[in-house]
């Protein structure tokens, strides 16, 4: 996954571009090979494998997904956003680099993701790579994660109820991963019942990832995560762990799990990858 | 055109998406149905009613077009950027509503221009829709557009050779305006060497509109442009119009609206409008 990252970020200017400026290019890597979990393109590679799909197409759409995860990362991190100057332990774009560079640089990797998914390895048929362009669009837009962080900036010291904090958190985190499972079974021309039980254990393992999440901001140092912790309550944001107590969100997360390996049953061991994947999610402490 | 925004940005959440914020919604209007002279749309009905395409699909791809041009309005306002408070005469995005609503709305409006250039209007044939999505990656990313501000917020109070400034400015501002003639063209099935025509036609308009641009700089008022002038050489921005001197920029100019409309001269009559657009594009004054 690392030297897809890398040679998609690495290429000489394409057909139709004019050079492509080495500052810019130098924040865009700073901001996508600097480590992170790659849940997303690892989600797409193993949902692409249980359909018997195990060529370098799945990596190349999993690279287009890291790259809109990690623009969101970039400006998510902006002073006019969250405001964070640490990201898995290391100054964040606009500390290494400035503001200006980081918001373009989040722009460009963006943009970058729409060339990437229309990559021919990714699909023989131009339709099927136009179909996961499109829906890439739609989960990283106004109604996916973009509008999910919308709703999280007007959370900030605003009274939320149970339903709109689900909504925002199927928005914020759970688009990007409901797809990942979704573009797998799409590109290895899995059968559309196939394709929605896929979307439905990416839309769970969305949910107990982001209940995980709140458990941690609750629970976890800056050490263990690598980035500044306890920062919803500061912020007056409602989480679920604080409507919910910690032991009824861990009583879900579990529930949730359950749902999700159930979902993968039908694939016996082929699915044992995404079924661990699906556990880490769960269980996970940084 | 403004119908075709309009519909677009009112629509209500489209499937794979769950819902669509209201302020979000309201800043993603705000950024693009506030006038401007919608020139790239234009550009993009013109130049594939050339080739006899008429219908709404040219308006549907223009409108992704305006999307990316509005999203590096709202982007480039910002106060880590050019630090804009009036554009069109009215308060910039981040004035209006504020600097993480502004970045969010031009993220959003650059995402849903994927959505809609993948719009069935636009090409009954999947794989020219996802070749006008790919190319218009390219123009706005990091080899086109976005590249070129970088490039741009470089030059603040250093010196540039003509050549990279042509570079810069064939990134900045070029590569949208070549990719509207360019996709006019290739969405109305025109040959190969007719869109390498419109091609180049839609780079020397490129060129023209940035002489232009640089010009009004130099010689506007507030008043003229709906925005601040003098920009540039307060930001110690080295311009074309800077090295040549206003009478040779005139004279190139010139030069090139009689290239562009040489480049029409095959079509006879039926491209007079395009043929007054880059005249427009070359005398205008606001």
């Amino acid at each position: 996954m690392e030297a897809v990252l890398e040679d998609l970020l690495t290429a000489d200017a394409s057909a139709g571009e004019t050079t492509r400026p080495e500052r810019l290019v130098e924040a865009m890597r700073y901001a996508s090979l600097g480590g992170g979990k790659r849940l997303r393109p690892v989600l797409v590679l193993e949902a692409a494998a249980l359909f018997g799909r195990t060529d370098d197409g799945a990596a190349v759409a999993g690279a287009a997904l890291e790259f809109i995860h990690c623009y969101s990362l970039v400006h998510d991190d902006l002073p006019a956003m969250d405001d964070d100057d640490l990201r898995r332990g290391q100054p964040t774009v606009h500390k290494a680099f400035d503001e200006a560079t980081a918001i373009l640089a989040g722009d460009a990797l963006l943009t970058l993701a729409f060339d990437v998914i229309a990559d021919e390895r990714v699909h023989a048929d131009a339709a099927v790579r136009l179909r996961l362009s499109r829906e890439l669009a739609r989960a990283a837009g106004i109604g996916g994660m973009a509008g999910g962080q919308m709703l999280d900036l007007e959370s900030e010291g605003r009274e939320r109820s149970e339903a709109e904090i689900r909504t925002l958190q199927a928005m914020k985190t759970g688009a990007l991963l409901r797809y990942a499972c979704r573009a797998g079974a799409i590109l290895a021309d899995a059968r559309e019942d196939d394709v929605e039980r896929l979307t439905r254990f990416g839309e769970i393992i969305g949910l107990a990832f982001q209940l995980a999440d709140d458990l941690l901001d609750v629970e976890a140092t800056p050490e263990m995560t690598g980035k500044a912790t306890g920062k919803d309550a500061e912020a007056g944001k409602a989480t679920l762990v604080g409507l919910l107590g910690i032991e009824a969100t861990r009583s879900e997360i579990s529930r949730l799990l359950t749902e999700a390996q159930e979902l993968l049953s039908p694939f016996g061991e082929k699915a044992q990858t995404l079924s661990a994947l699906a556990a880490f999610i769960a269980h996970r402490n940084h």
